[in-house]
């Protein structure tokens, strides 16, 4: 065991975080320690919570405490349209627009055959199950305009297609290659009012 | 309560982190729920750990999990010679030029009236008696070369040599293999004003 064991491991755990580096991870742990030790306490409590607290819910997949989440239970929304998105924070950025009143499907990633993700890994079974509902009317595809977003939308039309459901994709008011979490509300808005039947 | 709470508080703490907006404190908190709880626990553990059993050396102030860290404990550096950073990670990189031998002091910190931070918060008391302690003969100043390190540096060598004890800065100038067509203006009129004597 190396003399600050705890140090090192500190900031090695935080090097696991999504685009921080070597040094990113060193100011970070530093930081912690000598400018904010209440802070990396609620840090740890808010992971250990998080990791305890949170499951997928079973009608949209995304994150919530409660067993089915308080948007699918809500009786404002309407149950006939289905949007199926990437992440929550592309549902974030559908909520921000104000102009869709359905329920949602988190995919919770996308098909990327090079990261091994395929449409096992992504339970795609479970999805055609709720989209087969028989008050789903239709899904509404806003998975990104990236290539892996894109045939994410194209496989799942074919598989909901074959199922007689109504499909349609979010209208490409998107810049090519543009994602949601980087756009702005009415762009998304906008992408929503046009979207078109996908075949 | 919101439904969410602790989706909402595990992005709250993540927050804090340093240079961490809103946006990636989503994407990190989405990361760590879906494709990495391994890593969130770990991230815990390592900040439980970190803050139980890390704290400053008695002696460098660096961080330590003994009362007085293995590099003061050390019979083969010069103790003669004490070198004072502003943090860690700036020991880091004097101890990766294998140019120093002698020991070390780590300010935490540097002098920032705008934040509050003055000599009292810097502990410049502790630093005074750890460099007439008798044995130290030379106090090298290897504060940063911003505004902040400099007023550092400078209130710094005023203490000292009060105290009789001799001082130096490291040098300003052209970074190795540096070209003056690519320096800024400044940088080369302090490397002409610090010339030395070519022998």
């Amino acid at each position: 065991m190396p003399a600050n064991a705890s140090l090192e491991e500190l900031i090695e755990a935080l090097r696991g975080l999504p685009s921080i580096g070597p040094k990113a991870a060193q100011r970070m742990a530093y930081h912690l320690l000598q400018r904010d030790r209440r802070g990396a306490d609620r840090l740890a409590r808010a992971l250990d919570s998080a990791l305890q607290n949170l499951h997928h819910c079973t009608h949209c997949n995304n994150f919530t405490e409660q067993a089915i989440c308080e948007r699918c239970l809500s009786t404002r929304r309407d149950p006939s349209q289905l949007c199926i998105v990437e992440m929550p924070i592309d549902l974030n950025s559908m909520e921000q627009t104000q102009a869709y009143n359905g329920l949602y499907y988190v995919l919770m990633g996308r098909l990327s055959p090079l990261d091994g993700i395929g449409p096992k890994e992504l339970a795609f079974g479970r999805l055609i199950t709720r989209a087969t509902d028989g008050v789903v009317k239709e899904v509404i595809l806003a998975t990104n305009f990236t290539n892996e977003g894109e045939a994410t939308a194209h496989y799942l039309s074919e598989l909901l297609h074959a199922r007689g459901i109504k499909v349609s994709r979010i209208a490409r008011g998107l810049p090519v290659g543009g994602e949601l979490e980087f756009s702005d509300a009415a762009t998304v808005a906008q992408a929503l009012r046009e979207r078109r039947d996908f075949d």
